[in-house]
């Protein structure tokens, strides 16, 4: 397994490479798994997901960024098996998937009640604003997927007259489902 | 790849999950790597690092530490090779490691004069207490080895009268070390 | 000015005193006002509040909350006129108050819009479970009294090994009214 | 009491009002203080405190800083009799002063010396790079005046596509000292 690379950027940005890694370890993801990325933008979780599963489905709205997907995507190494479609999710989700990322708060209701029909067994989603993130927790207790929720702020040391200062990244909400999950302790 | 499993617990507490995932995304373990963990304490970091290179040896001054790593590893999978001895590090390290992860801040500027002599590729070091992670950076930067600083907060969700409230964890230092770095931007 | 002494205490807890110093800051109270504290538990907020204004009306469900808010007050010297009600807000609040504090989110619908029709002009409410603070800052919006909104993480050094740790509060969003407010920038 | 207002800007930036808060919250001013802020820069601490104490000395190593710090506090309204004195510190330091507030790291040992010597009551610095930040801490330590250290970290909401998203400032060291203090629990 190599570390990610993204020559190609969307305006979106990806994931942080520090949020993308926690994501992942809450993702659980194993080799067996078909994983799916709701919002792939630049193709970031999908890639590392595909070094460590069997096959990864990509949806993405915007045709520009599922370009930037491809093209990241042929720049990285990896096994799994990987399909992008050009689509707005709910529609182009499989009805196979074992785990699911949602990068954004688009349609997360109609994608949830998605994952729960298609008995995903883990979902995790991405949220920095604090409406939908509110929202979305809300929408995952309901589903009986909520297990667990991670504020994570990272910030970044700059060498400032002879020492390090910080710059930080805006605080990020990890929200993280299981099947039947039994809510937060 | 499968997650983690800690059964075992010695008393200073694993490195959290969060942390620990960040810290492996900085060591950017590669599969012929051999991966040195310098203080192990239980295991995990070397435990996740087995799963992911060649060759682990992992240093740990308490016997009683050591012997709850060996527990630990025990009950999850890994194809790596693992060594585990009970020394004082530097004393104990390999001379020919690619990655390094230091837990603590215990003989931290010897450990790194080790690196460097032994032309370790990268090395990753957690401080949480203010006054060593201010001398590791500079141990970094005066060895050529500082690459990267991150500052590191997270807190847990959890259920508070029907809504989501948060226990945070303390803010952890990661230092991010390669050979010949050129410091921070 | 002297620094609030706070010698009993209600189960809920005092805002604690960084989140109180902002919240103050925030409220931008003056000699002349009349200030209103919602939910004033122990008192902490009345009684910095009254070394500062005129006239403090501090309103709280609670009958044991409000004796020990007029012990806590009791304890600390003021020249404001400081009237407590038991009462559940909007119960109970003044029609002619110029600042108002909301310390919890019960009612607070009812109670923003109590604060819009009596013109109020500044309006500050902490929150730090987040799907309320989603509610809250979308209330505040609705009535066009959305002027700010911060959170806040505060960690508090203790000595560990002979350096410096932290203990982390939890993350507290502080939202801030204006009448008339332009909104977010 | 009203707002600070800091019509003039200097290069290094005033400390940001919700840091300012907390940071006079820990400096516990009493009408009859002698406060001097060391090392003033655009006067913001210093104006604060003129609306809280007796008398204020800034002490301000650059001409221009100290000219811009006398514009905004001739823009504010004040009762202190406030001196300005270009020095470097702990030249133009005062013998008599009850609170200090340091600004920046520049020759804090020094100014800690003073501090003591002139027997100080209270003493707040405020360090962001971590480096000088444990330095300071085991400074304040050995002169017997550590009794707190808080790390601060507030992050400020703004719209985005409707709904509320944070910038985060860059974390703050708050190290408050007291004569004789007893050390951090």
């Amino acid at each position: 397994m190599s570390r990610v690379t993204l020559p190609h950027d969307a305006k979106a940005g990806p994931t942080k490479p520090e949020v993308r890694a926690v994501t992942l370890e809450k993702l659980d993801l194993r080799p067996t798994d078909h994983f799916v990325d709701v919002g792939s933008c630049t193709g970031s979780v999908s890639i590392e997901a595909a070094q460590r599963v069997k096959r990864v489905t990509a949806v993405e709205r915007k045709a520009k960024r599922l370009e930037v997907a491809r093209k990241n995507l042929a720049a990285n190494e990896y096994d799994a098996d990987v399909a992008l479609h050009e689509a707005e999710a709910p529609a182009g989700l499989p009805d196979d998937a074992d785990a699911m990322f949602i990068g954004g708060s688009r349609n997360f209701e109609a994608v949830l009640d998605h994952a729960v029909e298609s008995e995903i067994d883990r979902v995790v989603m991405n949220v920095s604003r604090v409406e939908p993130t509110g929202a979305a927790i809300e929408a995952f207790r309901e589903r009986d997927l909520l297990d667990e929720v991670v504020q994570m702020q990272v910030s970044h040391g700059y060498e400032l007259a002879g020492a390090t200062s910080f710059k930080s990244n805006n605080p990020v909400y990890i929200i993280v489902g299981r099947r039947d999950a039994g809510g937060l302790n």
